[in-house]
């Protein structure tokens, strides 16, 4: 069994949305600095893979399952561990519980090893896995297949400074930014998410502007995020009507 | 005295940026998170003021003297206490420590507290001044006189969905970040503040554009930001070049 770490916390004014719920860019975010304990923890830090490997973290892929947000001022406790690996491919587990156990949000993200330099991907090493009493299976993980968009509804965005990482490199978090914002305040503010796949394919470069386009099929949005005609991210959601907003729940 | 807060953590890899730095507009995020921390622990958190009162705070003024920024990996302290208040200003102090004890930022902020529904000021209550043990003094906390600016460099920024927390306010730290983005990452690549000044003036509404832009004299900088016709926020920045890279600190 691999090892669980958790952390608890309140959903803080600043990080709900305008319906009460917690932002999701903001919850990815805050899972990912979990993630990022536990590794200090396991003395596996961001800085110990860095310093020793010229290696760190990239995501390729979000999957998340959405039963209900989390609401402003609710407890929750982000579970993580690591689920399975194989030769390249690290899958970690989050499950955002509330305060009596149940799991409302479930999310597998899939992490690869990049050389800082040649920003190759590199092989995990045992010393990585067995820290996390992650198992090895040859199994992969597979999302859905993603088409390419023809048109659609698009707006651009200038990739910022804070966009960027410690690499020069667009923090993973800002992609499911632009996939969301790309939807609009309206349609933002009478829909919440139930299913998210978000898949990486292609580095955005510092300086530059993305194109976020999506196409709307009912409940279900696909998106792609692109640059100089590159395909940078690509996207699928479905989504549900908010019914109750985040502030009345539980009165 | 007033009670005083403790948070301590590590700087993770996503809240850093391209020079190893600590992202300002984040630990700007991050000090107001331990505020709220510190709320929680004394009764007094947001959700107890909003529903008791229909009050939420607002933040009118940021003075910043940085010493140097926090880097990648740092462990530091964020020390935070209540100054004092007159009959409407809330005076809140925040100190960054690193690991020996040192203050290496000072941070005082302006608070008001504003009614939800009307969006007027309201003096704030002996019940909340108390729990923190604040200090009653006459003296206002003036910042610098700042002009209106006449020329200088301009960027158009749309105002997205989660820059609006859940009162439909942009957040307050949005606004330094459009202070900090209009200079270009070839600048903010190159220079790090030693002085941070930012006045808020009124409210940006949500769903527009704002204009953020600035003077430069030399390595000060004067912003303001605009929209519909009206000064949102002003701010004046004192740089220095960056003389040594975040990662290689302590090195």
């Amino acid at each position: 069994m691999a090892k669980t770490f958790e952390y608890s916390m309140k959903i803080p004014f600043d990080m709900s949305d305008v319906n009460g719920f917690i932002k999701i860019p903001q919850l990815i975010l805050l899972s990912l600095q979990v993630s990022g304990m536990q590794s200090i923890e396991l003395g596996m830090s961001d800085m110990y893979i860095l310093e020793n490997y010229n290696l760190v973290w990239i995501i390729t892929d979000y999957n998340m399952k959405i039963d209900r947000l989390p609401v402003f001022d609710e407890k929750i406790t982000i579970e993580t561990y690591a689920m399975s690996h194989n030769r390249l491919f690290c899958y970690r587990a989050f499950n955002i519980k509330d305060e009596a156990g149940n799991t409302i949000i479930e999310m597998v993200a899939t992490f690869v090893l990049m050389d800082r330099d040649t920003r190759k991907v590199h092989p995990v090493m045992p010393e990585i896995t067995e820290a996390f009493d992650s198992e090895f299976s040859k199994t992969m993980l597979r999302g859905p297949r993603f088409k390419e968009l023809e048109g659609g509804v698009e707006q651009e965005y200038l990739v910022r400074f804070y966009d960027l990482d410690m690499n020069g490199h667009v923090n993973n978090s800002k992609y499911l930014d632009w996939v969301f914002e790309v939807m609009g305040a309206d349609f933002l503010t009478h829909h919440v998410p139930k299913k998210v796949h978000l898949k990486y394919v292609k580095e955005v470069l510092a300086g530059g502007a993305i194109t976020s386009q999506y196409e709307q099929e009912g409940l279900t949005t696909l998106h792609q995020i692109t640059s100089d005609g590159h395909i940078n991210a690509q996207a699928e959601i479905e989504w549900e009507e908010v019914k109750e907003k985040g502030w009345t729940y539980g009165n």
